[in-house]
């Protein structure tokens, strides 16, 4: 394989190309065989890449598009109304060929409706899902669906499962312990989409299914693989990131009481600010798209240039590991 | 009104009367007015207070029950199966009039079985919904529905929207400001039942719905009353729980690491001792069922005995209140 190309879509996010042209060339920097698109509007690109020295020009496209998807915009809006959209012509140069990986932080919904119009799902998948780690007591946990799809029924979420195993193995985890999010841990728990999920997925060959886990076992790390639908999905994630945030908040009012307290505090409060950053899992590290015919990974809206770093070098791994084709390979074995 | 007497279902628990027993004469001690019927196996209860001095036992009835629901037991079990267990006899003085409130920290599922048999539910009310506060930035929200129903639909979400708004004014809330959990705060977010609720919500009047709420807004403290399924409100409460344990851990490892975090630990632990405790919101308060002829209040299974005492205070604070009567008219205004 040649050099792996990165399409950026360098406009979406909260920031725009203000954080992720130079998050982009920081990359391009510390990974010598990288070679990165930046897509979107030239002029502004331009202008950002020259306040930086030493840019590796031979390494680095920039591809014009004239239209930007809003954060608001809705997913049909996007799909229908915005065809010369940074986001949609980084994914067609992925159709294309031209490069191996979409990386954004622009609108999620527009993200997964562009992405499986572009690209397609493969074969045997009916949604596409969207999975990322979260910190656990034991390391991490690979959480799908976050948002992707509100409604699910059981067949969903065992395509799910099965991605998310494949995925998780990719990404380092051997023989990933695949769980079903529910609210007790006995078998008549649940409701009927669960209920019916789980007695598939105790059917899967291969899969290393270990039955229901609860919101509270996520985080003690029981689990490698943690499947639910993209409204629980999406609802742990934010009220995680709600909560880790009011902890740090409080943490830092703790310490700012007295003299005697912001003393303490001086000196306390960087050993807790690297927990805090590892409490913003979504933050600082990038989602993956799974079940699409390329590989896609949002990065977040509110991302700071170092998590949309991370972003682009998961990306890099999914592109080394092939993980579209393992997924695909895996999928045909269980599926079809 | 005579004096409130309050069933305390006296075997429930992970503990069971070893910690509830003293938790209840604890409260006894604490509140002149206070009536208690300690429900269960005589003969331990008995033995239980004669460890304590000074019990006033003008206050306090022992009443015998046989039976004990299991935690493991299921909600069908112990309704057809045990007809004299302790929960189901703490219920049963409820609907006597013998007593005005029934707590218990035994099976939640039979325990919500139980009481919507024994009790059975208000006019106009299809399903009860357990409430709880969670801590937020601003102060505290109550979110219901934590997992007694796992399926709803629009009108659920909409009875325990009403609820939920009426039980947050008892506990002095002026105005809740009520939300429906959501994936997005846009209109055009969520699943169907999610979308229809808040066209529901939206003509209800007097109440003070606010739209959509997202697991982040939750933590900010934007709601004073977040209504979900009892599936998602389930998940929510518990990783929450997860999380605040796994930062509570990782704060500790911390200041373990070296002898300088230590000896800085031996300062700063005892301060955030407090903010974790802080963050066990289940375990330190009682949840409430609403929507039933009668006062009934969870305590958590693994509650300690202050946990267990919080419990109490709730269900005479419900008495107080009358909130079984104060729901009744306030549904009558709007559903029936």
């Amino acid at each position: 394989m040649s050099a792996p190309v990165i399409a950026i879509d360098a406009m979406g996010g909260d920031f725009g190309p203000h954080c992720i042209v130079p998050a982009s060339l920081a990359c391009l920097a510390e990974i010598p065989s990288l070679h990165l698109a930046l897509v979107g509007q030239t002029p502004l690109i331009e202008k950002l890449i020259d306040r930086q020295p030493g840019v590796d020009r031979a390494r680095l496209q920039i591809v014009h598009a004239s239209e930007v998807v809003a954060m608001s915009d809705r997913p049909a809006q996007a799909l229908r109304g915005k065809p010369d959209a940074s986001m949609r012509v980084a994914l067609e140069m992925v159709r294309q060929g031209r490069a191996q990986a979409c990386v954004s932080a622009g609108n999620t919904g527009a993200l997964m409706a562009l992405s499986r119009y572009v690209l397609k799902t493969l074969p045997g998948i009916d949604r596409p899902a969207m999975m990322a780690a979260l910190p656990t007591r034991a390391g991490s946990c690979h959480l799908l669906d976050l948002g992707a799809n509100v409604d699910c029924n059981a067949e969903h979420l065992y395509q799910f499962a099965v991605m998310g195993s494949v995925a998780a193995e990719t990404l380092g985890v051997r023989r990933p312990r695949v769980a079903l999010l529910n609210v007790g841990t006995e078998e008549i728990k649940g409701n009927q989409q669960v209920k019916l999920a789980a007695s598939l997925l105790r059917q899967a060959p291969g899969l290393n299914f270990i039955g229901f886990i609860e919101g509270d076992g996520v985080y003690r790390g029981d689990a490698d693989v943690v499947v639910c639908d993209g409204f629980v999905g999406n609802i742990l994630l934010k009220s995680s990131e709600g909560l880790a945030e009011m902890v740090a908040e409080k943490i830092r009012d703790l310490f700012s009481r007295n003299l005697a307290s912001r003393l303490l505090g001086a000196v306390a409060l960087p050993l807790l600010r690297s927990l805090r950053e590892e409490l913003k899992p979504a933050t600082h590290n990038g989602a993956s798209f799974l079940g699409l015919q390329g590989v896609v990974v949002k990065s977040h809206g509110g991302a700071a240039e170092d998590a949309f770093q991370s972003a682009i070098r998961r990306a890099l791994v999914e592109i080394h590991e092939n993980l579209p084709q393992r997924l695909h390979g895996r999928l045909e074995d269980l599926l079809l």
